[in-house]
């Protein structure tokens, strides 16, 4: 058995590097490329796309890992070696089950319904974009049929990006929460609206950039292990665990993007600068699952970004960089600015109060559209009702409704949840945090974040990709994903800003 | 044929695709990587070479080559095809017969001499070094074995750059040049030194940066399709024929490293955007050798923007930018000054002038050490007598002296020699090119580089790797590669700066 891991983990390390180096192409296609490289890098990435794809199926792989996960009965199943085979196991599987000929229609139809998509986007045109949703959502069918059998048609494409995860279990979660969101919501639309005129000012772009820097500075992050660049689309990427970037996008005259985003961003990183050296090279050098990642990134963007606590210690450098702007805004004003509740249309800049509404409602219409109770040509239609329902406005056009994300035209279906999740568990794992560190509120009115990343290191970030997210939760707060804590914090938080008993 | 050649191309396209994420991963290396990703960047680029190299000695590659070269014989042997195939054959003969063995002890020694001659050089000690620079010219002596029969020892390295050329006509080039420059050298000496103290004042950064990239704008560098950083060492890297990238260093209290710098490496930048796009992703995507490739980073470092015409036109611009520094220095004290020739230990500062000596040096030396004529251990004294011998002066120690390049130590030999024929050549073409453009000198006056570049595209880059630089500069000039256009040159420029008749 020694011997096979060995050549198992020498395959694995093999891919791991040219997925890295492939990783490395994309982060410079974002922030460095000259434009007119576009084309020579596509066929690059694909050059090395392909040879992964065909490293990771190979037979040796796959009479290895049927061979050691024979074996690996015999192994505790929690040691690091009978996870490493269960999750090599699941990915080898994951990529031979699919044909060929579904990878490449499904590309295929992608290349064209993105920039369909876009065109439909910039003319408001649902109707331009339909026939490539229908075409994708038949395509993502076919692509569930892969892995019969299940128990819902679109646990295939959940557990794409939450291993294990059922649709059963993430309609449990959102039904209640989705109820008290709205509540919520509705109570606050009848209390007096907080001012956030000041965010909207000229902001110099070095300025905010260098607070940026100062603060996830002091949140931990490694310098001597990462960089940040700036990007149209902010993101985190790593070429392994020892090089862990982000970028962030600055926007003149609104002073959230590049402070919350960075915030957002390093949280990512810290997670992934927090695994376990040990599992450097292999599957394991990576989040438990997306929602657990954006637990981390929403955990500093919001629970300790967007919190009193932290503001105390932050806001006097920020005013400082900032005298014309922010030297007439009080502290109280500037907290409560940055947390302004109010339904808007568009899901990347909605708040903290009202984001998970944006998110159930596209799971609602995967679900729908991947079960049939949903009609593709009807989507739009669809998605006002419900957009109505949930946050009181009915979008006056498509282009600010169905047709403003990306995901959909890249084929993507199963990851939207995956961002309301995160936020959920952000807070379940907060208040585990609070038990150990009960004086966690005076750490960070200080600037120390030791304590408080020093017990996401050991409860969540070392332990890498090891195990599935619910398992994880499970073993951090005794209970499975749910949003009692979420609502907790919700409730908290904005009845207070807002006055509400 | 034509379906053995489209897999030929396809097979080159993967191997030059991986070659160029290779390559990327060495700029952001060099350009962006935090330094506690050195170790992971090294497996990453390693696991990528090794797959280059795989395929690259594939045993498909090695009968479609044997096969394409049988068939080739019916072809014109100057045709694009005919030539693809006679590279290709070439490198997949280089690559696969030094044994495997070779290549695994000659990495493990190179990786420990670069150490080595780091500590040697910092604590001047040569016999530190000593037992690796033999072990060293026994294992290039045993890689010359694998290329036999040959006519010299030193020819199958010098063909890993030059292709085609012999050590014979090496010899034969730089035996009377050295006499001739030893000459000029020695009469310039007896002359009034002209002064460059101007140079060494404190420079700004950004006005430094700015400078360079308005020239080789001018020029005709294609932002497009490349960019300018910065880096410790510079260089010119390519990803393929559009997006070939160059990288400066700034010195803030002398002036000539970034901006000669910056003109030398747009000449090879300007080289490889303008080779015809249709060989990309082939070998022929390349310069024709190190040599031609030197030839146009000196032309535009040197022939152009050393030139009085030049600096006529560019002058008041510097001027401009740095008014206390240069306010007070007219046009001939600055045209002068960069043209300052003074015989100086460190070849990397070498003037125009000098520098070929500093390469028939190491060119003497590197053959006696093949050859056996010259011991390794002996090297630090011969160094030293050949030194005074052709520049008249005894370097102090050997930091200054045989220590003083990386080449050795990473088993680079055969290398040096391409840095002065380079010089040679890019003479040689510019006064063909001058028969065709008499008014050159007036254009680049008026910053018009236009019919300069387009010439060059024309009779150089546009050719890419097709040709062998003996073949090349004879298509051209009707004269294989010779000292007599440059010696020309080097007399009538420093004639007249320094009065000699």
């Amino acid at each position: 058995m020694k011997e096979k891991l060995e050549r198992l983990t020498k395959l694995l390390n093999e891919i791991h590097d040219i997925s890295a180096a492939n990783a490395v192409l994309e982060w410079d296609q974002q922030v460095n490329m000259p434009r007119g490289a576009a084309e020579n890098r596509g066929e690059q990435m694909a050059t090395l796309s392909k040879i992964v794809h065909l490293k990771s199926t190979s037979d040796e792989m796959g009479k290895l890992l049927d061979e050691l996960t024979e074996e690996a009965k015999g192994l505790d199943p929690n040691s690091d070696e009978a996870r490493l085979i269960k999750v090599s196991k699941r990915h080898y599987d994951k990529n031979t089950k699919v044909s060929g000929e579904w990878v490449a229609a499904f590309s295929k139809e992608t290349a064209v319904a993105q920039s369909i998509w876009e065109e439909a986007r910039a003319n408001d045109d649902f109707e331009l974009f339909r026939p490539h949703l229908e075409k994708l959502v038949d395509l993502r069918k076919e692509y569930a049929e892969f892995f019969k059998p299940y128990d819902h048609v679109y646990d295939p494409l959940l557990d794409d990006f939450e291993p294990g995860m059922k649709t059963a279990e993430v309609k449990e979660i959102f039904t209640p929460l989705k109820k008290e969101q709205v509540e919520l919501i509705q109570e606050i639309a009848q209390r007096p609206q907080v001012d956030n005129s000041f965010l909207f000012l000229e902001y110099d772009e070095k300025g905010q950039i260098e607070f940026g820097k100062k603060v996830i500075s002091d949140f931990g992050y490694d310098w001597n292990h990462g960089r940040q660049d700036k990007s149209v689309h902010p993101f985190t990427t790593s070429f392994g665990l020892n090089d862990v970037r982000i970028t962030t996008k600055v926007v003149p005259d609104f002073l959230n993007p590049c402070l919350f985003g960075t915030f957002h961003e390093c949280g990512h990183a810290l997670y992934e600068q927090g695994v376990d050296k040990k599992y450097n090279r292999t599957p394991l050098a990576d989040g438990a699952s997306m929602a657990i990642h954006e637990s981390q990134s929403r955990m500093w963007e919001n629970l300790v970004s967007r919190s009193k606590a932290f503001w105390k210690r932050y806001y006097k450098d920020l005013q400082e960089i900032f005298p014309s702007q922010l030297g007439n805004v009080d502290l109280e004003t500037f907290y409560k600015g940055v947390n302004k509740v109010e339904p808007s249309l568009i899901r990347i800049e909605a708040d903290e109060a009202t984001y998970n509404l944006h998110i159930m409602l596209r799971l609602e219409m995967e679900i729908g559209l991947m079960d049939g109770s949903i009609a593709a040509k009807d989507a739009a239609k669809v998605w006002k009702e419900k957009f109505n329902a949930y946050l009181g406005i009915v979008p006056p056009n498509d282009r600010e409704g169905v047709l403003q994300d990306v995901h959909w035209s890249s084929g993507l279906f199963g990851y939207f949840s995956t961002y309301a999740l995160g936020n959920l568990v952000s807070s379940q794992v907060w208040e585990k945090m609070e038990e150990d560190i009960p004086d966690i509120e005076s750490q960070i009115e200080k600037g120390d974040f030791s304590k408080l990343l020093g017990w996401h290191r050991e409860h969540v970030h070392r332990y890498g990709a090891k195990y599935e997210p619910q398992e994880l939760v499970q073993m951090i707060t005794g209970e499975k994903i749910n949003a009692a804590a979420f609502m907790r914090y919700l409730k908290k938080k904005f009845g207070a800003i807002y006055g509400i008993a």
